[in-house]
């Protein structure tokens, strides 16, 4: 399979504190192992359902794909510009990984893999749908912008960044990442596009 | 994420007999954990790394991404066509589901679901590329056609199927499949095409 390679950086990384809330804060750097991130919420291999799978009963234990959140750095701003907002923190709405140098980093497409200097190597799991709980956290820091709890999932479409699964174990930290793009293509159906 | 459908079928099942060779055979049905189907060989989140990652030592313990192997009989059909050979038989190259009624099945995006009638729920995780051990395994059974190691890889490209990992756990028979395909993007590198 031939790969497309991309040079970009990572910029800031962030774990959960002591918590059962989603949100995360910067930190010097992250370990992996083939679950996830060592002491985070989102670790394990499954998971149960939630509210993002609403064809399985909520509870039934599920292959993971949300070890880890990634977004981009333009990413955020360019969400921030459109909620007419000064900044939107990545910690703010749980990110564990911020990017930046990545042209269109939510559409990359699922299967490319995030090659980490510091030694984890990550897969892409596809877009992470935006939802009001992370919108809710971004108007707590905004308390006279009432509705930035709804306004956020539609702002922020195409613009949250992906979820990804530790291929190799390592760590993660600020500095160089290479970003591996898989050969792409288009399911048609059989027809001619 | 919008979701389109497919109804197709599950037309054979095939499991790996008591052997350490990838070689599989007709089953009734199926049984998988999170991990794959079990008893098969293929089972585990993790497997070594091996000839298909170059880019890893050799034995570095990695995310599987290959527990199940999923190939349609239209495009079994195609290859042996283009081999010149009368049958492939899916057992020879070691799948472990036989699908029929999807158009461009090996080009379905990397996410699809496949949602078993018998409760199993597969994960699209990309194309599996054809290799010379399994071309040398249908060769096996065309002695008077030596080279077919050879020109399997060749003849595959693109119509070899998809690997797959269990995102519910459940029996996989032959019967009913619906296969629900992801938007679909197209990441350009911030280029229109």
């Amino acid at each position: 399979m031939g790969f497309q390679h991309i040079e970009a950086r990572i910029v800031a990384v962030l774990a959960t504190p002591a918590t059962s809330h989603f949100r995360t804060e910067p930190v010097a750097g992250l370990r992996t192992d083939l679950a996830g991130i060592i002491g985070d919420r989102h670790h394990g291999f499954t998971r149960p359902a939630g509210a993002r799978e609403p064809w399985y009963p909520r509870g039934t234990e599920m292959r993971s794909g949300r070890q880890v959140s990634v977004v981009a750095a333009e990413e955020l701003d360019e969400i921030a510009r459109r909620l007419e907002i000064p900044r939107l923190e990545p910690g703010w709405i749980g990110a564990n990984i911020v990017v930046a140098g990545v042209p269109e980093f939510t559409r990359l497409p699922w299967g490319a893999r995030l090659v980490c200097g510091a030694g984890a190597v990550l897969v892409n799991e596809g877009d992470n749908a935006p939802c009001r709980f992370a919108g809710a956290e971004i108007g707590r820091h905004y308390p006279d912008r009432p509705g930035l709890d709804r306004q956020f999932p539609k702002a922020a479409i195409h613009l949250r960044g992906i979820v990804a699964s530790i291929e190799r174990a390592g760590a993660i930290a600020p500095g160089a990442v290479t970003i591996k793009i898989p050969e792409q293509k288009l399911w048609t159906g059989g027809t001619l596009i």
